[in-house]
């Protein structure tokens, strides 16, 4: 296998494992297993468990911001049915695995916020870039008069991806998607609504 | 020490280590040297971790139970006000512990709803539970008058606690209360604003 190929399918490993099991709770070994890589090969890689960790969540992430961008920059939906549809994507893609594993950004924020400041850091970036993606759209919303011009669409960013993060924690927890739905229908016809 | 009391010490310890290190990750030598209970005394009074866990959950969910009952039974204040002023006390706690640890049951599900399900029925009933005393305290502000009839108070219990969790998962990740002020502002002014 070719050395980028490895260190994808090591990285591509690694996300499903962490998603399953957390990240402390993850071996590395469990790691090299499914992937299916001699042991050994890891530290030729990766300097350390925390550098594979962080470059597992670089990759996460990346998607996380590919798919929201390939939302967010429709321009043939108005800019409030942009984040409706990424709302009901999200929503169905938690629904077809079964409301397990959640979100990466949300689980490792959890458990490592506290333990790494390298993962802290990395996180707090992550979620200031979709907050102010998800800005960006709520202004353009309010430009197209589709929600109030009294609304800060910062702090409505902020409020939004904070409960969206909440809703599926407890998804995962009650294995239902009903509080997706919840957060669904509050943020459109409630806080958004005109 | 009475055998209740070294019990009692040892679901505080854990507790603490629970929240500072998640429950995987926290071994029960830790907690039993955090207590200074000698080895070999754990298993006189748990049955295994998980059943330490549970315990530790159970204790830490009837803490949580009475603080909200506290604010939301004050009958000094109008329904609103009490969630007012819970939400407040919360956030100077959060404040005060410098947005570290965030919230055991939150703390939990991310980490255990696919891992256990002693866990996850346990934080489901827990949730529920807090749900419905949110609603029932909503119920009564709605019958004062100070939040519009057109409300589906279950709904947005479900939405508050499930965005509060958010909320707290956020600050812990940003080590800020801004996370929290939002929360606080978007619920009472967008959310519940008559």
């Amino acid at each position: 296998m070719a050395k980028e190929s490895t260190k994808a399918t090591l990285l591509e490993a690694g996300r499903q494992i962490f998603l399953e099991r957390g990240y402390n709770n993850a071996g590395i070994e469990a790691v090299l297993q499914a992937a299916s890589i001699p042991k050994g090969s890891f530290y030729y890689y990766f300097d350390s468990k925390e550098d594979f960790g962080l470059q597992v969540l670089d990759r996460f992430a990346e998607c996380f911001r590919t798919d929201l961008d390939q939302f967010l920059n429709d321009s043939t939906l108005s800019p409030l049915n942009r984040l409706r549809r990424y709302v009901e994507n999200r929503l169905e893609r938690l629904r077809s695995q079964e409301c397990r594993k959640g979100c990466l950004i949300g689980n490792l924020s959890q458990e490592m916020a506290d333990q790494s400041e390298a993962f802290r850091a990395r996180l707090t970036q992550i979620f200031k870039s979709a907050s102010e993606r998800i800005a960006q759209c709520l202004a353009e919303a309010q430009q197209a008069g589709e929600i109030p011009a009294s609304l800060n669409v910062q702090e409505l960013a902020e409020f939004w991806l904070n409960s969206w993060q909440g809703a599926i924690l407890r998804a995962k927890t009650i294995r239902s998607i009903a509080p997706l739905e919840t957060f669904q229908k509050i943020m459109f016809q409630l806080v958004l609504e005109k």
